[in-house]
């Protein structure tokens, strides 16, 4: 088995490195020898973490994905293009392919879905992805395969390690969002420029392809409702700590009805929910199915070595089907679901308001609520005077009922700022 | 696909109700039409949580293992016999099969891997068993596949749910042993004869399949070294507490070397740990990987419809791979490593002792430890005079060396009574 590597840059250099030093086990995994092929860079003189072996590295990938003797051909080199045009370019040479691309995958995965079927002359090639979303963490192969006998009805996720590291430092120092950004950047874990993190893109793209995973159908990034950190104050994280809650920004993909909905958003969740306790850059994705129950697949989302050890899994099926001259479960989307706009989607408010401090202002407030269509389910007045705060908690209820009453509160005589608005998961009604 | 499913209890009667009420969907995900052939029960006059078909019941399994027109068989008897020879008998006529049967693949695997490897006239048939271990969490799946291009180094478990649960009421309500057995029998979390669960036979059987797996060698349930919780106390439990730490039954099986260490014990790990957090009767299996660093898979370890759920993802997977001509991964047990024996295996120890509170004791107590080559941690004093006790944390060292410090301990006249002694597992050295 020759294998092609696209990219050499923190994943792609861990993948040769681990190709090389575990090509014996590797080998005993597969059925037969696993030979790297080439690696394609955009320069050869370049700086790497890896010694690729001499006379392999090359600046020609298109010529590298259409060589005879290439087997397998994995993409790490991320973004939209030349990703896009080299992965279609190997399938149509007939060969499998591995990729960590999410952004491409959220943005096109049909058209790279169709022409892995297509690929082979009509035989189908596999198009592997599990580094795609949470790094290390197996969860698409335990959606596509382990629940393919269950029925998945939601799933909660924190799949991005930089806005966790944030929310995570928030909670537990009471910093404020800029603060909490600048140590993350210091330490590494958010880049110079965060928008990608912290605004949510990046968690909108993962929640894609597992909404696409579990309900066997297609969501791209443009369907997924989309709301960052950068908002989230540390009095939002404090009024979360009251209630015995968290602040988590979670991608969440859900049944309702036929359709699905499909949203990232910061959320309260309470402590005691296994997603509470993920800390620090961690991931975790929670799936809630009909027959397993609760499940939480827990790891390091990100990182050259545990996104390498991902992409060699899938490198290690993708060989054996190709040996076998098979090809895995594919996409099998076979269940074309309406995404439901945010509005309809159905959720919980946590919302804060400062008030006057005079009779009559929790019959208002709670008026307001119900001209709305929402249900209260607790409310709790603080201070007194000019600090009087009003904290409501509703019942489930359509996003668009519960923005509606957030728009009446603020248009209130008696209300002088709602202060914190916020979800609220992860728990039953 | 025509299956045939072997034994109707509280799993059996799921897995048939899963097959009937979505037949459509594991249709579309196989590719082809499933449909139950048969099921196999003791007497076809027993009360049952589902409705069989008519006709569909046999008392004859033997025959039905055997019928030209079954593909796959679903062995959900459990125990030794007679699964074993129905599992040998459906892979002699060419079957594929899955299993949820612990207790024979922990004492016998090798003699079904063999089967099932020469099964269809020597191309091999498949023989899968998620539901083994941990229910519903997809475990075996991700270290077979999803880790195959990497190294795991350890895998620490909470595998059995009845320990897990009593363990966790004996750390919340500060409950003794058996008054959370009581508890937890009453809740229907234990049996009457709670055995197999509290003394770790159940557990040593799960961490033979997860030692064998993980590190691709063969690993029977009498290899495992294994303690139960009936002898944890809640002094134990609030000397865990002290620490920050909680007790856990683990099921532990790591690389030592190119030896292979496995056992089931009760354990002190840091509140920190993801372990930590799993409550109740969840189950939880942590993962240690070369490049994917620190995973974790949580869900219900046990349950009908859970455990169906695994059944039927395996099921999903075979019936693919038998449309397909091939098989799956298989066993590769290509290591064969020695299990590396109890006295050999590394770890640390919690030891409490009620010592004499004079002059020189703690100098008496630190030579002990030394004389038998295990260095100190931390030590701490705790009351005076006849309360005084003495609380010590080793740093890592073989077994027979800590065991023969507590011998030691044991043998001195300034110790009154070495009142607890529970290995320290889950964080760093």
């Amino acid at each position: 088995m020759k294998v092609a590597v696209l990219g050499c840059g923190s994943v792609g250099s861990q993948v040769v490195r681990l190709l090389v030093e575990q090509a014996d086990d590797l080998g005993a995994r597969i059925g037969a020898t696993v030979e790297l092929a080439g690696v394609a860079v955009r320069r050869i003189d370049a700086p790497r973490e890896v010694d690729v072996p001499e006379g392999l590295l090359t600046t020609d990938a298109a010529g590298l994905v259409a060589r005879d003797d290439v087997d397998l051909v994995i993409e790490v080199i991320g973004g939209i293009e030349p990703a896009r045009t080299l992965i279609l370019s190997a399938l149509e040479h007939g060969k499998s392919v591995v990729t960590a691309n999410k952004a491409l995958l959220a943005e096109d995965g049909p058209t790279l879905f169709e022409a892995a079927d297509k690929a082979g002359n009509g035989e189908g090639r596999d198009l592997y992805y599990e580094a795609a979303v949470a790094g290390a963490i197996p969860i698409l192969r335990p959606l596509r395969e382990s629940l393919a006998g269950d029925r998945v009805t939601r799933v909660l996720g924190i799949v991005n390690g930089t806005t966790n590291f944030i929310l995570d430092r928030m909670d537990t120092s009471g910093a404020g969002f800029n603060e909490a950004l600048e140590e993350a950047q210091e330490l590494g874990y958010a880049e110079a420029d965060p928008t990608a993190d912290v605004e949510g893109f990046d968690a909108a793209a993962k929640a894609a392809i597992l909404a696409s995973l579990a309900f066997h159908t297609r969501v791209t990034a443009a369907d997924v409702h989309r709301e960052g950190i950068s908002e989230v104050t540390a009095a939002d994280v404090a009024s979360a700590r009251d209630m015995d809650s968290v602040v988590k920004l979670l991608a969440i993909a859900e049944l309702s009805g036929d359709a699905v909905a499909v949203r990232v958003h910061p959320a309260m969740i309470p402590r005691s929910h296994p997603l509470a306790s993920v800390r620090e850059a961690f991931n975790a994705v929670f799936v809630e199915s009909e027959a397993a129950g609760q499940l939480m697949f827990y790891g390091p989302g990100a990182g050259g070595a545990p996104t390498a050890s991902a992409v060699l899994g899938d490198l290690v099926t993708v060989a054996r089907n190709r040996l076998a001259g098979t090809r895995g479960a594919g996409e099998s989307a076979y269940a074309d679901r309406r995404v439901l706009p945010m509005g309809e989607t159905v959720t919980r408010y946590h919302v804060a308001i400062d008030v006057d401090d005079r009779a009559g202002v929790l019959a208002s407030v709670a008026t307001a609520f119900a001209e709305n269509g929402v249900s209260i389910q607790t409310v709790r007045q603080e201070g007194r005077g000019a600090d009087a705060q009003l904290v409501v908690v509703s019942h489930q209820a359509t996003d668009a009922q519960l923005s509606a009453t957030v728009a009446a509160l603020r248009d209130m005589d008696i209300v002088r700022e709602v202060t914190s608005v916020m979800r609220v998961e992860g728990e039953p009604e």
